[in-house]
């Protein structure tokens, strides 16, 4: 098992869109680890809280470090990514939170279109470390790190790095931290991982759409589960195993997590189908990954002592 | 502070719609503590796992105790009612769950229409104890009781007993649990306290709507907040404060539940707006109480460390 | 056949909740004509363009005609009103338009919550007659009416008048115009006809919440179907049968009236389900009623050329 | 002005994603005329009504022509497509229709998930020609033509043929017909003008998902219209002009479409927003493109009488 280093330089240019069009940054072995040099959410453009997002950010928000290719990968196979570290990395301040016109969970957007004026724009730089995120002299935020954006590559369509989907992508769950692996479909020969985005603290449906973002030194873990053909990505802890979906409205979200739960159990643990609809019913859990990106993430999960 | 026995006998007819226009069975002082007998779901009407749905039950749900009538319960107040206790009763087995036709998460509905055969209509009747559920020879699932629909009166409509709303009602929200407050509105004199639909545990969402029925002793403490009008139920624990939305589509239901958490931090708490919708970006918690009822419901929480 | 008059003075209080709670106001025959003297939404409060909704509004808006009791009308059952006319009455500027605050289709709501300002507030007083409203020098609006809400009443619930569902209610459907027929389930005995909320004219979906309200001279023909039970409201013109679904999401109520007309297609047209499905899917139009009101309303219809 | 043919021939692959990274298959000038060959949205892989959809079809559907390289075309400049005619090609039975598993909008889907058994599957092979689509004995549907799904390229991303958004797609959307005009953002050099689709008719919602499919051979006439940068893409016929909003759930694509058609009123028709926003109330009209793809697609417009 090799141990790879994807640095901002062997990384070159990072991807503001998650397709099959890219050329591999590294080819890796299944079973091998690598340690990812993310960016935060901005690319680092806000420096400063003077630093305004309208004036500063580009066209491209959320830039991903990959693809990178395993080998062996096939399509109709998934991968398991095993999340292994998450260290914040750069200068303090490192973290930035703020608020972006016309984003956001209690704001009007493109989509949720309105008349209303934006909301005021307020840029928070943080200082963050494994310590936690000192918000102000009376809060200190646990550092709880994840992994907000992670994905395999589509077969033949190239997906906004902003939008979670069957693929994985932007789906905001803090699930998806040390200690846990997520499950991804293979798509294209390879697999075409990418990964950014991530986040040193967040709450449930990251409200305004902005957690704590920070650059950072993650190491994953890439194995393949050969012909495992997933519908939605999947996730396991020690604890418990967990379906995500992502799409709208949030209903749809929960309702295709849960199907696909309901059809793993089925399918790997001897479930009858209304026997898990019934049992899930008592004891089912469900995060909230995003209430703001174009599609809104629900994890729904169960426990491993009823499996 | 008087304890009252709102016994079978003492209720007499169960309601089915919550609404101003009921003879209060009980009234009580401000402080007082009340016993309530309630029934499960389905007034009992499930006795055997031969007894579908389809079949045995009539054309309302959800028999409701009260109304309890809290004197000196102005409009403009809140009622604090604290779950002191909850305790079932009855022959076992005692706990139903079932699927019902056209109902169900994941289930076509009235309002979900689709032209799909109904799903099959399983009926499980079930051992509970304050040991627990016995689901079968495997799994026993813990005894976590709560309150499944709690309620003042609207000051002049009348809600069907399926129903959350901003008078509280059919939330299906397991933090109603004993231990916790929750905040619900006075729109009438004396505020009109309908209960019912205890279950014995329930996964978030309730995801195929029957979580496990059954009917209990359930005991409650009733208070009078004065001049405090509430948006929305508000739920208090020793670890956190909570708002409950409950509306459709479900991020409507995520982002009422989260502004009234943020008004609650302004007004109370002395957040500003702003910071505190950035900080609950971080640090706010979500629960999925329904995913299945005429509205959905969402609590938005936040720990009382940060406050 | 008679025909009635329910003036302002027959009436007395109008209402604001439509239940089976309030006593009758005029007992009627099938096949009688009604004639009624409807308020404005506002009731009439709002006179000039200095009258600012959040001031001079009370609690409750939509003022309601009724109940009329039809004889024989019982559970079961179907009313068909026919309208037969609507006029406007009062002195001019009779008609009213507004936005008020935190409602409307591209507004923050209580549901669709936000943290934005409030939009301005801003009142139109408009001069309504048969020939037209007067917008401004450039324009005037054909007057084009309809009733924006008429129900039955439910069977134990009583519903806000702002609400539509399956009784009716505040449907805001620009198909409930004169020459039409709405049908109504029974759900009481005598039905208990409520109805107000006439519209000058309005687009679809009512965009701001405030279309050109008015008082009117109303008259309706009430008759009675028998055993026709309702799922939701259905209309008839001389041109093509419609089934009115409303519910949130506005997807949800899309499919409910879809799939109501296409049972109303099965049941008394002789179609196949899945037939009436392909078919509608070539010829099937769709009228927005609302975007603003509690519950969305979808009318789905299909001409009668293809019955 | 040029006129081209865009036969099977000079496309040679047909696109099932809409992007940037094909090559051009044409070159035309700024008002130049293309008469292209189309396929029906199944590639023409249905040919008879024993081909069930489980069976026949491939990963992907919906066949694109194109791209088309527009000379002169910048970001930041839309394109003016005109439909001219829209003409039925092709051996008969060259219409179809078909239910297909786990798609439409009264089915459970991947997105609306649910446990329910798949609706039967049924093809109908259908004669098309100028005079109408003869359904059965009874019923023959006029022809009336229009492009289901047409766009331009995005910058980066590329977007599956079946989804509807901001560069156009598949909108679906009956207005898109033969004497209108559509504009579309460029966000390429080229613009990159993709299309198929087309339909021979459809009501509004294409209901269950499958209008009447057909290959044609349509022509469009492509000019550029500079610095005009569209959000949402926009619509123009003799009567009326129409903004067009493609989201989840149903109502923000209204929002959408509304709001983009109000910011049109203020910047090119020297309306005030707040006044367009009052007088779409009375006069807007709307119309349901599609309820079932992955977004839905709404267009609102208002008659030019009133510009």
């Amino acid at each position: 098992m090799t141990k790879h280093q994807l640095t901002e330089d062997v990384q070159g240019e990072y991807h503001y869109t998650v397709g099959p069009y890219a050329e591999p940054v590294l080819e890796i072995e299944p079973g091998d680890t690598v340690e990812v040099e993310t960016h935060d959410a901005f690319g680092g453009a806000i420096e400063t809280e003077d630093d305004l997002p309208s004036e500063v950010l580009g066209d491209y928000l959320n830039p991903q470090n990959g693809p990178i290719y395993v080998e062996g990968a096939e399509p109709g196979d998934a991968l398991a990514i095993t999340i292994e570290s998450i260290e914040p990395r750069g200068p303090q301040p490192r973290g930035t939170t703020c608020t972006v016109p016309n984003f956001g969970g209690l704001s009007a957007t493109d989509r949720t279109a309105m008349l209303h004026d934006p909301l005021p724009e307020i840029v928070k730089k943080l200082d963050v470390t494994t310590e936690g995120t000192v918000w102000n002299d009376d809060i200190t935020i646990p550092y709880e790190p994840f992994i907000g954006t992670i994905s395999t590559s589509p077969e033949i369509n190239s997906v906004d790095a902003l939008t979670p989907f069957k693929h994985g992508g932007n789906m905001d769950l803090p699930d998806v931290r040390p200690g846990n692996t997520v499950y991804l479909p293979v798509e294209v020969e390879g697999g075409y991982v990418y990964l950014g985005d991530c986040h040193a603290a967040q709450g449930d449906g990251e409200l305004c759409g902005v957690a704590i973002e920070h650059p950072t030194n993650t190491t994953i873990t890439v194995d393949v589960v050969e012909d495992w053909e997933l519908t939605w990505p999947r996730l396991e802890s020690d604890e418990f195993i967990m379906s995500i979906g992502s799409v709208r409205p949030m209903e749809d979200a929960a309702r295709a997590a849960y199907a696909d739960l309901i059809a793993w159990l089925a399918d790997d643990y001897g479930f009858d189908e209304m026997e898990a609809y019934m049992l899930l019913t008592q004891v089912g859990h469900v995060r909230l990954g995003n209430m703001v990106d174009p599609n809104y993430t629900i994890g729904a999960g169960i426990s491993k002592e009823y499996l």
